[in-house]
């Protein structure tokens, strides 16, 4: 299982973090993007290039810190097709490096649909005979909403693709809890969607102990959090909002297991705009996302 | 407000109801694809300029009858970049064709991600001063699980740009009631759901008399359909499951209100691969869609 693979990357690295590669074109150094214009434009394909010397440029300089690179889809979608291009080339990079690929989509839908999404990205599609790998990452997030079937397709392919999941459980936003933590009986949604991970995930248990279907579980919510880890023993957490969003390492505690696993923090705009803070010059940029991921790893380390 | 738009177009065709463009390559005929593969190979690229070919097909012998298209997403991004390439060359000649344009993305993630989310499909994104449409679309559907956060930056750009969405209440998919018919004190999670969409759409009613923020109901559930109905009455539904998936014109009448308007009935397979049936040729499946349209459309008229 896929998720084995990413046990051993954070166990070589040792560091149970991920960085999300959320990169807004006003994130990226001004020295880039001018590069950028000038070849292209101020436009979407201009945009999707200066993020292109950016990812480059923190995936060359994080590749041998953190196990893992987490793409938010929705950072290249909105700089349209140009973005898209992007996003598989930063993909195939990343990969190339050695790095385990989460890829942030959280795709939803019925059974039929849900399958297409599945082979896009973790599986092959099937062309009149010809099987051709759309996108290929390790892993995706996923909403499950829809239950079920809306899930199947991504957990079979888990299996034949040796692929992996998180599927949305408590999220870290403000307003996550006006839905999720709503009673239904002496359980909150968020439970009650944790039970059906947890069930999801049964039979998918690879040698590491954990299995193909995790969790997104918000670093701001601890409470939360810790409850979680004990419905879902053998699942995977992805865990936002470290960092930016306000959690520190103390609140990510109580997603990891005993063993000092069990889950994977993210970490996106701490790191990738860590030159921003201090006294960093723009140059500097993937000297800086190194360093702060250095210290995010220590920070966690220290507390697992 | 862009519902109005939407309205407006239903009320020209006489029509209530929306073609599901979910074009898998097996779906398309065999003369369509053997010359695609002839000039592209059997690729992603020769899948999706087959897709491409029967779209345009498609929407020549459909835009005088129905009022709107509703490409899934899943079913392009299934065919990589080309796929991606594609959509965006579908979703142009529609609105040229003077379509009111769908898109079924199930977005969702928390606010400042969704921001970007709904920048690439509803919006416009600045760089550096210039303001460019990474894809520009009508309406989206989104997934609300993480609350008003992840959905007020959709609404926000359906303010600006004039657009509208559609959140999920209640799906057509069997597991649909896993989650969404779970009791959280004497409410079930849709009705929990359609409470919210409703406060949502209450600032955003047009001229039409509904609102930007619709809600996704399925045909599927007619008994649910009558009690979402009575929760949301300023929101347009957007209503699958109609044909393919089994729900017919009694099915979806609950979605109406009486006024005859305020859903949206969407086809898919029913429509696009309505050649498979019968005694219709390859070369007729344009012809054979139209047909299904109109009997749709005779259908749905006869029971609101």
């Amino acid at each position: 299982m896929s998720v084995d693979l990413l046990v051993k990357k954070i166990k070589e690295k040792g560091n149970p973090s991920v960085a999300g590669l959320d990169p807004k074109v006003e994130y990226v150094p001004m020295f880039i993007r001018e590069k950028a214009y000038k070849e292209y434009g101020k436009s979407l394909r201009g945009a999707a290039e200066a993020i292109w010397e950016y990812n480059k440029g923190l995936i060359d300089a994080l590749c041998d810190v953190v196990p893992a690179v987490k793409p938010q889809s929705a950072f290249y979608e909105m700089y349209g097709l140009p973005g898209e291009e992007v996003l598989h080339r930063t993909i195939a990079y990343a990969k190339e490096k050695g790095l385990y690929v989460i890829l942030d989509v959280k795709r939803n839908d019925i059974g039929s649909t849900a399958e297409a999404y599945s082979k896009a990205y973790l599986g092959t599609v099937d062309i009149d005979g010809e099987e051709c790998e759309p996108c290929g990452v390790d892993c995706v997030t996923v909403n499950a909403y829809l239950g079920t079937d809306g899930v199947k397709p991504f957990i079979d392919d888990c299996k034949k693709y040796d692929k992996a999941i998180f599927a949305l459980a408590k999220t870290s936003n403000p307003s996550s809890g006006e839905l999720q933590d709503l009673m239904s009986g002496d359980k909150h949604i968020y439970e009650k969607m944790a039970e059906m991970i947890d069930k999801w995930n049964a039979d998918t248990i690879g040698k590491s102990g954990y299995g193909a279907v995790g969790a997104v579980v918000g670093a701001t919510y601890p409470e939360q959090a810790e409850v979680l880890r004990k419905l879902m023993t053998k699942s995977y957490f992805l865990v936002p909002g470290y960092g930016a969003q306000g959690g520190g390492a103390m609140g990510v505690k109580p997603c990891f297991n005993d063993d000092g696993l069990g889950a994977i923090v993210n970490s996106s705009r701490g790191i990738i705009c860590a030159y921003k803070k201090g006294d960093w010059k723009e140059e500097q940029f993937a000297e800086a996302a190194r360093a702060e991921a250095i210290r995010m790893r220590e920070d966690l380390v220290s507390v697992i």
